[in-house]
This record gives C-alpha cells, structure tokens and sequence, in this order.
C-alpha cells in the first residue's frame, strides 16, 4: 500500500470513520484509498469552510475526531476560519492538507504557500510527513492530539510523494491522556465561595460541564447552595430543556450582561474562563463582572469537569438523588400576524423537536428564543464560540451526519447564511435531516445596533449601504433550488409556524425564508 | 477627527479611491468615516474572498491598490485564498484589517486570534497600529509598500480604539521606489542567446511584459531573432488581438508543456521565472524545459521590464519601427448543435467583443479558447497565478468596478464558480458590466484526469463521487436568480452563441449556464 492508503487506514484504526472534503490533484491518492478501505464516510463540501465546519459539529455531537480532507495552503486557508470556531469551541479535528511532492517545493509552483504558517493560528498540533513511512505514524498522533482534553485542532500537511509511495503499512491507535483531576484546594475554595454568596452565587459552566451527566450535578449543587447556573456567554455545545436545569447565559448587548452579573459576589468557573465582553466600547468595561465580584476557576475545559463537579457537590454536602426537574411552562400560543423578535421566539420554543440539534446563528432575529426555548423538549443547543459568521449550515451538516436520527434546525440571519450557503448542496447530496431557517431581514442588523454603540449617531448613506443586504433583494427560495433544496418564503408569523413544522415533519433537508 | 477618519483620509490623499469591504464591528469607525471623506468608493462583498479578488482585479487593470476592509482575523482568513492568488500574481493590495482594542486583546474574546500569524503568508508587509497617532502615518506607509515594484500585499491591523480616538490628521503621500533598472551583462547575455538560437529561442515574458508596450518592443524581438514569445503558463494580464503580437503559453497538461518547450534552446526570461510543472506526477520532472535548453534570467517581475526589453532591443539591433501586426485568420463559424471544448472555444473567439477583459477559469472546458481567441480583437487575458479556484468571479467585480466601460467576460468552470458565487450579488448591486459564462459539466472534471495523471487507473465509486458535482444537480439560474443576476441555461452550441451574443450586448450582469 502507499503513504495514502497507510494513512486512511490509520485513521480507521484510530476510530475516525467520517472525512469531510474538499480534495484536488494533490490529494488524489487519499482519495483514491477511500474506495480500498471499508469503514470511512467521505463528505463532499463545494467550499472548505463547509468542510471544517461540518467537522466542528461532528466533533460536538460525538466527540470523535472527523477527518478533513483539504487542498494546499488555499483550501486550509478557505477553512480557516470555521477552524477557529471549532478551536475556540474546544473541538476536536484532524486536518489532512494535501502538499507538493517535497521535491517540487523548491520550484515554488502557483499552488505552493507556507502551508504550516497558514495552519498555526488555527492549529494546535502541525505534522508535516517528511517521507512515507512518516505518514501512518503522523496521522495516529494527529488523531491523539485531536481526542485530548476538550479536543484539539490537528493539522497534517501531507505531501504528494509522501502519499504516493509504497510504505509497509498502518499505524496502530495511540489513547490519548485521561482528562486531568483538579486540585483539591480549588474544589474547597469554591464550596467555600458558593455556600457563602448563596442566590448572589454562580457556577459558570463551559465545555462538557454543560451536557447532561455534569449538569445533573450541577443541579444538586444549584439546589443546596441557592447560586444560578449559567453559561459564559454561549456554548458549544448545552444540553437543554425537560427535565434538564435551567442554565442561563451572559447577554451579548453589554448593558444586559452588566445587568445580569450585577447582583453576582462570588463566580465560580468549570471548563471556562470568565466572561468578557465580546466587543470592546469606548468608556465600556471589558471585564463583565462587578468590582466586588469574586472569581474562582475550578477546572480548565481539558479537565475532568464531571468529577470536578461531583467533588464539589460532595464538598457541599449535596444530597445525591438527581434533583426535580423545573416546574414546566405554559405551553407558548403559536403567533399570527407581523413578525416581531418576541413572535419568533415564541414559534421556535413552541415547535422545535424533542431531541432536536439546534444551531443558533439568529443574531437580532433571535435575540429571544433561547430564553423562549427553555421549557421546550429536551434538546441540544450549540453557538458560534469563534464569531466567525457561517458557521450554522456547514455546523448543521456535521451534526446531521453524526446523528442521523436527529432533527437538525439551523438559525441563521440572512446575513450569516451567505458566507457559506454552499453548505446546502452537501444537505441535499446526503439529503440530511436538516430545517434551516433564514430570518431575511436583508440587513447586518447586528452592525447598526454596533454604530451607535461606537459612538456613531448618524450613519451617512455610504456607511448605511455597507450594513444592508437589499439592492438586489437576496432570494432565499431561488438560492436553496440552485444547491437542490427545497424551500418555501413565508413573510407572516402564522405562515411561518406552519411552515416551519411542516419542514421539520418532512425528512431532509428543507428551508424556511421568513422575510420581514 | 479619529484615527480611522485620518487613514481614509491618508487612503485618498495616496490615490487609493476604491475599498472593497466586509465590514463588522471592529470597522465601524472606518465605515463611518466614508460618509465624511469625499473621493472614496466602498463596495460591499458578501464574503471576504469576494473583496480581496475584486480587490486584486481592480489592480491589475489599474495598477493602483484598492484597500479591502476586513473584520478581524477571520475576515481576513475567509479572503486570504484570493490574497494568496493576487500575490502570486503580484498584485498591490492594501488590507486594512479591524482588531479588538489594544487593551481588550488580553481577555481572549471569541473573536481574538493572531491577526499577524493569518497575513504573513500572504502579505509582503504587515504593519500593527499601537495607538491613534501611528494610523495615519502606517496608512501611507501601506499604500507605498502595495504601489512598489509590480505590486505588493500589505495588510495593515487597525486595533478598533486606534480607530476611535481622536487624531491630528491624515499623513501625506509617499511614492513608492522606482523599478529598478537590470544590469547590462543580462542584456548581453540575453541578446547573445536569442541571436544564436534562432527559431530555437523563446522570450519568455511575465508581469507588465505582456503589457502592450512591451509586448510591442517583445515583436520587434521577435521579428529580429527569429525568437517564439510566450508567457510561462498564466498571465496575470495580457494584452492580446489585434495588432498585437502572438504570445504562447506553456500548456497546463504536462506532456503538452514538455512537447511545446522540447526544441528551445535557449530561454530568455524577463519579469517572470522558469516554467515549472503545476503540480509533481509519479516519475515525471517538475522542470518543463529541456535538459540542453540554457536559461538567462533578465528581469525580475519588479524591474523595469519595458526598460529591459528596449535595450535588449538595441542590443539585437532590432528595427525601431513598429512590427506589423500578425496577418488576421479566418473568422471562426459559430458552431451549432452538441458541446465541445472545440466548440466551446470557436463560440468565444468569434464573439469576444474588442477591448473586453476576459477572465479565464474555465480549466478543461475552455482548453482551447486561449489558442482560438489570439486573432479575435483586442481584449485582455487574465488568469488565476495562485492556482486557488473561485477567483473569477470576484476578480470580474474588481475589473469591471477599475474599467466600467469595457465589457467583463468571466469564463468558469461549474466547481470553480461554486467557491465565490456570492460574487454575483455584488455584480447585481453595483449593476457591473460583466457576462458571466457558467461551464456546467458538473463535475470537477480537470481532478478525473489527473486521478489518471497520478497512477489510479480505475477509481471506485467512492472516489468518483469525491469528483462529481451532480446529484443533486447545481442550478445556476436558481443560484444567479437568488443572487440578484438574470439568467439563462442552454444546452446546445447554437443556443449558447445567441445566448452569449446577447448577454454581452446588455449592459449589467449577465449569466450564462451551459450545460453538458
């Protein structure tokens, strides 16, 4: 067999089953392996952003490393930068970038780039295979490095001769570390912090300390100590509503965040750091948190945050039977008529799946839904950790390839959808269970709320037509059947209601333009 | 006035009147302060690889810089494939990328990466504003760095309280070094080689070289040695038709290259370096001239080339008067009935209009057009330098926004087009006067020959559906219609020419789907 086949192989030992491409003439022979080797799922994304970033959900859903498959320095370099949202989400990705034969580098064809410069600010690992023989090994301890801790970028430039030579054959799988324990003393210090502050208390949970098994717990230590739970601003991924706590987040818009934290004495971190403002302001803080507000980080997001968790109930002296569930809601009346920011969030809450994956990129639009969705069926929900925009469509292509018996419903702003709308031909080639919503309303609604929030009262018309998406009217209807999937443009919220469960009943991919 | 109002300001006063953007947050200041300085064009971009292509057409039609403004470092990696592009094709562009505040970066907001780390690979200068009073002054400085030789990439960080604090005022232009003037010795050594061989000689031509000027002083060259012209492969631009010399290309397929380069003997090269293989094939050389061809070099792509090839000139003795131009061929039949390269290639050749700027990515499909089009009237050739696909269409943005009263002809492969398609709605939004032709064979077809081309006889199923773009099959009236673009598919050869014809007689965006 040859580097490539050695390498394919490898992967499938390691446990990755799944390749996201976008692959050329220097990625032939990986390619080429895919049809001599059982046991690996190769996706085709038209973009490389689409590519990375259906390898971010993937990761999220099954904390498993997928492959990507990427073309030189310009194709990592069309990934990059839903690479540095799956970093920032603490994912796990091995990156394969096909290179030039090492001989050819020196001739400095057009394709030739500083492939490892391109992939260091995403990349917490590089391997380059120097020979063949490299290459299994390589790609064993890429997969490694991708499954450690929270999970890590991997990047493997792999060049063409590399894969096209005969070498004797794969590499076994190499476990990565256990998660490491926490100290001791950072447990007793936030017991200490949390019993005290009582309802001025919160726990502020990242990384997995927000999927089920951590927020059990962390429901008994919300009960006996009295302190909120939250997240620190978004997540990468929250399981969320039945039975599951109730589990806030730090606002976007500054003034809400200051007012959220305000009453807050004593934080307590696990798998994140504190929160900060997304944005700078002038005369604004950066730091969200009041002046009297005490910080204790108990766990990194590379941590073992469930016993972290269970250590620090323990130290509370938590009862240990799973607490009750919040007291439900009333059921939200679907709304008719104009749409409205409150509508939408209602509709959403109203209707979204039992065990749906829910990917929020609704900016403005969806400003209210996630505190509308709360009591809504258990679900998962899973943002932008990186904001970089047009992460949601490539996101919702690797979530659906992960868990095929699940509802997909991607939320994005018209704005954002653009930046990688090629995702919705992968939906349509593996017809993935997905709904996307696009709030249409033809505007970076976000950057006009941000003008004024930098101190520009009165946008001229050249600033304005920069924020604004009309002239022409993007078609949402006409762009989904250009990639092969079916759409439906509603622009009243009973229309929308209806047609949003109407896509959610049908399986495949469907798309909804609410316009407004 | 604040920091980003001097850099516009700084912009102007430099010559730079055009900036192709995608704005966010961090570049609120700087979009604010357009509508205050007269003497600048912003034109928006749906996705940042659109705005750095458009912004390396706008140069090379123009040779002066657009700035692009890009929002942080995943704005600027989502335009860095067509950075890279533009560089190899020694492009002078100024990236003015947004940064959080300087005292905000300590706090790892999502948005935070190594804004430095994403430009060095593609930016021949990067300059990191401090504080307010730098901007201004590191503006002009960009500005200098992207007009010097052929043309540079200089990618400025403007942290966003650099933007926001108040400033003296703009700094003052400064001129970039002239070209510099190539030694005598490679003049001799160039006129001694070309003399001896004869019709065995070849003047390999590069940057401005294939500008009419020179191309002017290359015929009288030619006529006098005896010499071949031809660029090395690709052309950044080239004027061609009409009166203007023949100029050859090595061939893309590489035994066409070694058959088209097998009887030079001598090479002479000025503004652009030997020609060498795209890619490394299993036993095949990466050098595409033969062994007992000597190679001078001449003039680097940074020189004054039209200085170079006078002397070069003189050298031979050549007559001053202008060379008469090639003697006109056959006007080509406009075909009718099913597709091939042939005639795909005769359609184009007979109705480019003159003085039109062509953009060729249409890679297997168009392989005959460049040899069919040498006698069609005077046009320009623009290719892709960096090999990275998805360049035409935003490249035809920055050419028709540099030269709105010629005709724009971008020609692209299905797959190619697929990587920047949001390039259209800006076309549709500044009404550009460009025909777009879709090749929609649907399939990355050049990748099945060069499966071959690597050693993989009979690839399986599941390398093949790595290759196809079928299933679901792309619409790209749908895609051009959501876009803002009127349309229109064809299938046979007759319809196509009409369909063309008829494009380019309407002014504004036009697109042409042809579908084989």
């Amino acid at each position: 067999m040859n580097g490539a086949e050695s390498l394919v192989r490898t992967l499938v030992a390691s446990g990755v089953d799944t390749c996201f491409a976008n692959p050329g003439t220097s990625e032939m022979h990986f390619v080429a392996a895919l049809d001599h080797v059982p046991g690996i799922r190769c996706v085709l994304g038209l973009q490389e952003n689409v590519v990375t970033g259906a390898a971010d959900g993937y990761w999220r859903m099954l904390h498993k490393p997928a492959a990507t498959l990427l073309h030189l320095g310009p194709g990592l370099a069309n990934g990059l930068a839903n690479l540095h949202n799956a970093r920032k989400a603490n994912s796990g990705i091995v990156n394969v970038v096909g290179e030039h034969a090492t001989y050819h580098l020196q001739y400095d064809a057009p394709l030739t780039s500083d492939i490892d410069g391109i992939a260091r600010p995403v990349s917490q690992w590089i391997g380059r295979a120097k020979a063949a023989h490299d290459v299994a090994k390589l790609g064993a301890e890429a997969v490694t490095v991708a499954r450690s801790g929270s999970g890590k970028i991997a990047t493997m430039v792999l060049p063409a001769d590399t894969a096209w030579t005969e070498v004797t054959g794969p590499a076994p799988a190499v476990a990565p570390p256990p998660r490491a324990r926490v100290d001791d003393s950072a447990i007793i210090a936030a017991a200490a912090a949390l019993k005290k502050a009582g309802s001025r208390g919160m726990l502020v949970l990242g990384g997995h300390g927000l999927l089920r098994p951590c927020l059990e717990v962390a429901a008994r230590i919300a009960a006996v100590t009295g302190c909120r739970l939250s997240n620190p601003g978004a997540s990468a991924r929250m399981e969320r509503g039945g039975d599951l706590p109730r589990v806030g987040r730090v606002p976007y818009i500054l003034s809400q965040a200051l007012a959220y934290l305000k009453d807050t004495d004593e934080m307590v971190l696990v798998g994140c750091r504190r929160p900060v403002a997304f944005f700078a302001y002038p005369d604004q803080p950066s730091l969200l948190t009041p002046d009297h507000c005490r910080i204790t980080p108990v766990a990194d997001v590379d941590d073992d945050l469930l016993d972290a968790l269970e250590r620090l109930a323990d130290a509370l002296k938590a009862p240990k039977g799973k607490v009750e569930g919040p007291a439900p809601l009333p059921e939200p009346a679907l709304p008719e008529g104009g749409v409205s920011v409150e509508k939408i969030a209602a509709a959403i809450a109203a209707l979204i799946p039992d065990h749906a994956i829910v990917l929020d990129e609704s900016l403005t639009s969806g400003r209210g839904i996630f505190a509308a969705s709360e009591a809504s069926g258990p679900h998962d929900w899973l943002q932008n950790m990186g904001g970089s925009i047009g992460y949601s469509l490539p996101m919702a292509v690797g979530c659906a390839v992960a868990c095929p018996d699940r509802k997909v419903v991607a939320l994005t702003g018209d704005g954002s959808a653009f930046y990688t709308l090629q995702a919705l031909w992968s939906m349509a080639r593996e017809q993935l269970n997905i709904t996307v919503v696009i709030f249409a309303n033809r505007t970076y609604n976000i950057l006009r709320g941000e003008l004024t929030n930098v101190g520009v009262a009165n946008p001229g018309p050249r600033a304005v037509d920069m924020l604004t998406l009309d002239r022409p009217d993007p078609d949402w209807v006409a762009l989904a059947k250009g990639h092969g999937v079916s759409a439906v443009r509603v622009t009243e919220m009973g229309d929308f209601s209806r047609a949003f469960a109407a896509a959610l009943e049908t399986r495949g991919p469907q798309l909804v333009e609410l316009v407004f």
